[in-house]
């Protein structure tokens, strides 16, 4: 690729590692084997290496299985020990360096699943003190994969990454926006502001009315996304293959879902159709509808936010945002509004991703869905992403998010949308005329109302009150 | 338009209707009035019309809050029977030509909320011995549009209409589907197959199998479809303009929501806040994407079927699908997988509609969300095309699904993949030295097995059983 | 369907047609024969039917191949005849009537195939004193279909009805809308206006150079849209079942193009690949792209004028808009920027569209693809609301667009960013320094340059000259 | 962030930077001065920094700047030569851990055009022997941005970087792929194989004829790449910050352009409209929805291959493809199609950044375009990920991909799809009868045509010739 840079790495040492196609150099201070080594051979795409929470939920996974396989008899205690002891490794993120897989893989993710395999072997080995790529004593297929098949194994770390980032970092940011969101309802509470529909002058609400919407959006939004959790924390693992759990103990597939739920403290559970789980990917078209119904609500916020910071002299001008930074390199003294820029096109990706998470996943065929690692590349992306502009949107707009109380309040007093507080005694279609009046004659609402001969000024000033039309 | 037809329809007789903007001619034979007429003139956009399910949902909405303001005290009984008899009338479909208005209008569905008003306040009318156009004794705005706004009854009619569909069309169409799944799932159970992962043969699965991950495919979609009716249920009526009630009574908004449900027999209820159920639809992103997951549920299965009914002679030919209809113009004999063809079209049609519903949910600005025609023509679009294409399947294709026997078996007696049933025993690495040599000398598994001296014959015959090697 | 209404249409009498699955009954007043009735049995998928640009373009397809077939000696005159009239018929739009089939059918559009041969060999056979249903003297397959496959005939009138289309709706629409922006450009020309980036206050532009900005992203859809056409004239007829031309005269593939492009005025000519063209659709993938980057275009250009005609007393206010229908049911004398939110709403359209194109597009297997009618379906959809939008707008939203003076002026004068015409004399640091001021202290940009001692009030009146801004 | 790994890097020593917001701490041993720190601080979002094509057109563009200033005299010959000797710095590569900052970022890539200032200054001051940070001889601003603005830089570099990838990784990657199938055409040329459409036998084709549909797609693939180009070579530069053109030199667009023709050697021109460059970037909309024509094209390639290549003993088996590596972790001895399921993970994430190249293409408003970064981001990403695949699966899965002789002879041997050669002999009526018998009774065609009365088994034999059937 002549643009996007030579990303070779030409290691001094190599050892010979072996699989079912022969035999493969390997640089000698990684502790993947032949598999890894031929996949960073085979698929040179791109720059997308398999996603941290991925690595991370394979590691827990294989710990599981180990500890669910000794529980059952098959592997002995030594060989469980040395498993979950490189397993930790891996989960805690020492390994890192060790997964340098791409997304643009075989589809089932094998490719990944023998990454982790062969590493946790290797490490085991020289735990062991054994000689790496002997598979002594630890074998990367019949020991680390045991009772397992990269079909059961790859999606239910899918589940497990993606349950884990929800929780930890999606759910959280949520949180942070949201109360963000409630400190500015309760400090503008009070404030009477012009509303606007269709981008016109409306009836008007107040700040804290503005801003309660928002935080219900997001009340909604995390619903949403917690209603989506229960399908991702069915897990496939027992499945093996092709969903007959073929090769592993009766009771192999709810013990490694407990196992899973144990050591993470979340709520897995074994998935209760072993096909259902391996041939379609569904938990995670519906888990990405949530975000996108999330990018969507981020959108609309940090438009109205921009919309209503706008300015400063010819603009809307109602709030003031922070200012974080210069905002041009040619107009002196600008200030944009960039974190609403960043949470916009954060949004746009988000919506993008989708698009490629529901492509991805109606292309399953017969036992198995091929389109693994872009359904959770694209996944974890838009929970990174999401979770990443509402911390920084919180803390970088909203919190020093002001109202410029003087526009605001011209506003109001200008309005010709007041008029609605008129139809009740007068009707619509007289109530029409006295604002088309006042548009038309650019005189006030209050003149307009009062040579209509429809009422009088005291009636005016009893009926029309602005803070009181904020309420039925 | 030079193509698309030409659409006018020149009344012979007219009356004269008028509104804010002054008078105009509308046909004396329709029940619209002014607003409608002057949508006519300046929306001859396409020809989606508003949906039936729309038209009925205002219906429903108008009675109700004709009933609850009488309740409350507002509305004269007298005024309340004229216009719930009319709005009956809609309800049941009688004045469907009454509403000509297209979907390419004003974004917050005003005209067609006008619409509704105008035929109704006439027919009302009418029915009264009054003059039509007259706006009395019934008002279009005044009396029919009563403590409402566009801004509330048309969102509100979104979400009725939503919930009726789902409930009366979309889930009985995929309780049929699943049905006809499970009665082939009975049908076929103890049927032994090969799988297949990656297009390639795999270790044997039996039909019931197959088609029980389909069942709990669709079995989720189901629960998905009901998990995103909770917010769907939601009304936004008694928001008013922009969310604070205005202009109406305060206990309008629950009475009339529950006057709903009544009518109904669905559980509506009052949306929690107006501010955000005006500004935003994330209900019907969030729902869209259950549907969209329901499509790629659709497209895997329908695809599935297709696959294994290719051939006849040289395709897979596992399956016998019905033979409906001649197959090719050309070809004579043919026949092909045209209810798969119609199904997978409208996933790839639904996953369209759904990114036409994510934009535009995520553009709302202020106080109001103006995407509200192209939201809900795309939402009942989908839920029409999801449960015609599921109901059409299940009685064209599924119903007359036949097992081609002879060919099954067939290729579970030639797989080489048999070979796993070896790995406990064997080991992974011996066992695919055995595969390969099978594969390519183009001899069956158990000489290459034997031929290796890994195991004996009477071994092979005993740890290889394909029927075995559907359960762990 | 529950709530989407019974199409069902019982016909008084009948007559029998058959086809090669055997005897059906078909209402007496139809043209349409046996498959088609099957198809409308098997089909009752939705409302949608083929679009009528698609119908008559299979007229115009199987008129131009029974010339040829004449011509080749192949079709006796008689029957040529025949065939050629009832062809014209369907050309002309008189028996749409008989083409009731829905878009959700066989992928291939083979029964929409069917239904053009068996209505022009009932036609004819009328036409000739036979007896409907006989086949004689005009056989729907041997003689309407003659040298043809419907796996070529749909994909050449899918081509041949996106060019009509292009050509005769979708460029004089462009060509209209680009000339009202014209017309607006001229009449603005010389007024200088607040430039606004990031939607802040920026340095100033004039009318005429926003909305010639606008002109040039029109002509770029033009000529975009003009470059796909190249491929879209390119014709699948003469590949005939899978592209190898079987069944028909080696000359038959160009001479029918040829034959297309005399009767529709318009440069068909053969595919240079019929295996290519039968196989794929990537033209039409391509062409919605140019479709969805105009979609872009007008929601761009859309949301401008919205947002500058927003108000009329808390907004923007700097354009006016044409006060075509009241705009709110519940505000007296709201006035809504309508016709932008139906350009804005088809906009959204036109990307779900793409998508579901584009989807369709990538989903064909080994000769065919199958999903040719969801595909020319959205195309079609897509041109129609596209052409329809820009009309209306054209018309009832440029033509009578207005510039607020003093608003505009007003901006104008107090903008801080005026300032960067200084950055060439005193640096861009002294410069940012004295705009800082000027907003936080709330004085003009003139007051503050002067207490920053850099400038005297002579060089600030002879450097800042907004006019003299909007140039080089 | 919990799960995404803790990426912050704590500097040992720090130097003091300054702009108009005051001072702050930068690391002593990077170029970058204050701004590109404040963004670091502000947009801890995700983990995609602007892509290394971005960072040399930045540098590419400052270095034509700094001639062109140089030239019409407004910049010292001294500063030119410091200013030009860094940007090459930045060109070649030398200064990629100095662009550390995120796509997420203001919309208008301001924070990334004054990361390359800032490096571009102090990498000159070090060269010049000065204070990094002083700002002196070379200023960020005044000196590197000279004449520019954020505006029209960022989409120029957009541009440069775009038309250089397709013109050095995309356009050679599609030759590479082309010249792969042009070779299995020509070696496949006259096998004559089964025809499939709806998945269902078909009349006979070569596998040349097969290949040659392909190569013409990419063909035409090429072709709208290079349509696409001349739009991207028109360049916003000049345009400055509102398309004006203020603070540039009547000359400098033109010469700008020319001079970064010079640079790259590619046709690069100014835009002839500087709004229109500025306020929408249609043009990379257009371009990617050539990607996803091609991603389309390559995913029908894909499918068509790895279903050719089922099996390998129950799956259709006419190709046999390259083995690379081990396929499964728990069946030994499987080989997968894994160059095809890269390739087709690869199209769908196109199709994903395509919808959102869309979407941040249609949401400028007024002078800007606030959605450069992601645009800019996933065209590359699309370009990097569609070169990769194409160029591994040339190398990986074309060049070794052989036909299984056997299998092709025996489909075609028992085809029924031969009977269409009977229609101009028969008709199609009789020649539907006889398929439909020769199928249901499991016999040959040949038999069942003999038996049918309607010719002689000489007649078969001469009429019914697979290899004649593949042309007209």
């Amino acid at each position: 690729m002549w643009l996007f840079g030579n990303r070779a790495r030409i290691p001094a040492m190599t050892r010979t590692e072996t699989d079912s196609m022969g035999a493969i150099e390997v640089p000698a201070d990684r502790y993947w084997g032949a598999q890894t080594q031929r996949s960073l051979k085979y698929f040179a795409i791109g720059r997308d290496v398999m996603p941290r929470p991925m690595i991370r939920a394979l590691g827990v996974l294989k710990k599981a299985c180990a500890l669910v396989n000794a529980e059952l008899g098959k592997l002995p205690e030594e060989k469980r020990d040395l498993i979950t002891a490189a397993a930790d490794e891996v989960v805690e993120g020492k390994l890192d360096d060790h997964f340098p897989l791409r997304v643009w893989q075989t589809g089932s993710g094998t490719q990944t699943n023998m990454n982790t395999n062969e590493v946790i072997s290797n490490r085991a080995i020289e735990m062991a003190g054994g000689e790496m790529g002997s598979k002594k004593p630890v074998h990367p297929n019949d020991d680390v994969n045991m009772s397992q098949s990269s079909n059961d194994t790859f999606p239910s770390a899918m589940h497990i990454a993606a349950v884990e980032v929800l929780e930890h970092d999606l759910l959280p940011a949520c949180h942070r926006f949201r109360e963000a969101l409630v400190a500015k309802r309760v400090e503008f509470d009070r404030i009477v502001k012009i509303g606007r529909t269709h981008l016109q002058d409306a009836t008007p609400v107040t700040f804290g009315q503005e801003f309660s919407g928002y935080v219900v959006l997001i009340d909604r939004d995390i619903d949403r996304i917690r209603q989506t959790m229960t399908g991702l924390c069915d897990l496939a693992i027992g499945g093996t293959a092709v969903g007959t759990g073929l090769n592993s103990h009766p009771e192999f597939a709810v013990r490694a879902a407990a196992k899973i739920a144990k050591l993470t403290g979340l709520p897995f559970k074994s998935h209760p159709n072993k096909f259902a789980a391996l041939s379609a990917h569904d938990e995670f078209v519906y888990a990405s509808g949530a975000l996108k119904t999330l990018a969507g609500t981020l959108m609309k916020i940090a438009n109205d936010i921009r919309w209503l910071g706008s300015g400063p002299r010819c603009g809307l001008g109602e709030l003031a945002l922070p200012e974080n930074e210069p905002g041009s390199s040619i107009m002196p003294g600008k200030v944009n509004p960039t974190q609403c820029e960043a949470m916009t096109m954060v949004a746009v990706q988000v919506m993008g991703n989708d698009a490629a998470i529901g492509f991805a996943g109606s292309q399953g065929n017969f036992e198995l869905n091929v389109f693994n690692p872009v359904m959770i590349h694209n996944f974890l992306h838009s929970v990174e992403l999401l979770s990443g502009t509402m911390n920084s949107f919180a803390e970088h707009c909203l919190e020093g998010l002001k109202v410029n109380r003087a526009v605001v309040d011209g506003y109001v007093a200008n309005s010709l949308m007041l008029v609605t507080a008129l139809n009740p005694h007068i009707g619509y279609d007289k109530a029409a005329a006295i604002a088309k009046k006042a548009h038309h004659d650019g005189i006030s609402l209050r003149a307009a109302a009062i040579a209509s001969g429809h009422l009088t000024a005291a009636q005016f000033d009893e009926w029309v009150v602005p803070e009181r039309m904020t309420r039925p």
